[in-house]
């Protein structure tokens, strides 16, 4: 951008793009072109957006039960009668969680613990939904860890969730790691190799 | 996505998603991020968000005298006391106007015609601001056409909106075509190369 630039529209405009700058996948420019094409569609979808963002703002709930962000509490995949019983999911995130529903291989109900264990971070159990987490067990099931719960440079809080679940005679499982469906070797990293190769199965 | 993909949350923030994913830029995925940031950050992003967006949206007019987008008639650009009074900056589309602004190198005002002539689609010169452009050029000096206005496609514009400025003892220009500053030829079209070849500046 010129030293020059200038605003184009009127304060309003202005402060549209630059919040629009903030979502993932925008940058300045794009936040400019997506606030152009709102103004142009403003009836067919950015009236719409605005009154979309107005529902969801208005109703966002985190759910008591799992920690999911929805707009009902206890969240729709709590109430889900379809959901087994006896399996609970313990995600880091509630990004993770989306992630999962979305491949629809699951049928289970489950607990975002809301970060992972860090110290550095300043992040030990008593901030994450750990307690809540060991309460819920008894009552539901067994759990299952996602690796995506370890980030790097956090503590492995599989082994801190599965010490805390020990006792209640649960299956305690996390998924599998590996080489993805269609992935090109050359592009893994050198951890999700390693351990592909360490949990290599018969063929 | 997979055949079972179910709605994760309830609807409100499914149809938040679907109206994000309309956003040029933003896909089914990153519609998704976003909305899952948007409701991470609901005090700081997505309150100011929906206000921004109500803002504009009631406020949003199309300037009489030029055809920009602003939320004051006439807009900011044309109400700018700054502006020289004898140039005139035709662009087919309001994006265009925000671009050349940008840049911040004139200090014109502009006028958009709101499209380009493309007879195949059944745009003609009745569709487009050009007799308002030429009701504006007795008063408000000379005209510079953007190339943009001539799409691939299209009809080329420049000579229509050329022909009826003609007589009104105005100079029309049109922006020089070439290669982009630091542009490197390999990635240029030919057409951009022919023009930048024709209009060689001497040394």
């Amino acid at each position: 951008m010129s030293l020059h630039a200038r605003a184009v529209a009127g304060p309003e405009i202005e402060r549209l793009i630059q919040l629009l700058a903030r979502l993932p996948g925008l940058g300045p420019r794009s936040a400019r072109r997506a606030a152009l094409h709102l103004i142009k569609k403003r009836e067919t979808l950015m009236s719409p957006l605005s009154s979309a963002l107005g529902d969801v703002l208005g109703k966002i709930v985190e759910c008591r039960v799992c920690g999911n962000l929805d707009v009902c509490d206890p969240c729709t995949v709590c109430t889900d009668p379809e959901r087994e019983a006896g399996t609970l999911v313990v995600v880091a995130d509630v990004s993770d969680l989306w992630a999962l529903e979305r491949s629809g291989v699951l049928k289970a109900r489950y607990h975002v613990l809301g970060g992972v264990l860090s110290p550095l971070d300043g992040v030990g159990p008593n901030d994450l939904n750990i307690a809540s987490l060991a309460e819920r067990v008894p009552r539901e099931g067994g759990a299952r860890g996602h690796p995506g719960t370890r980030r790097h440079g956090g503590w492995p809080d599989h082994a801190h969730t599965s010490r805390s679940l020990r006792g209640y005679g649960r299956r305690v499982t996390r998924l599998a790691q590996g080489v993805p469906v269609g992935g090109e070797l050359d592009y893994l990293d050198e951890g999700t190799l390693a351990a592909a190769i360490r949990a290599r199965t018969p063929l």
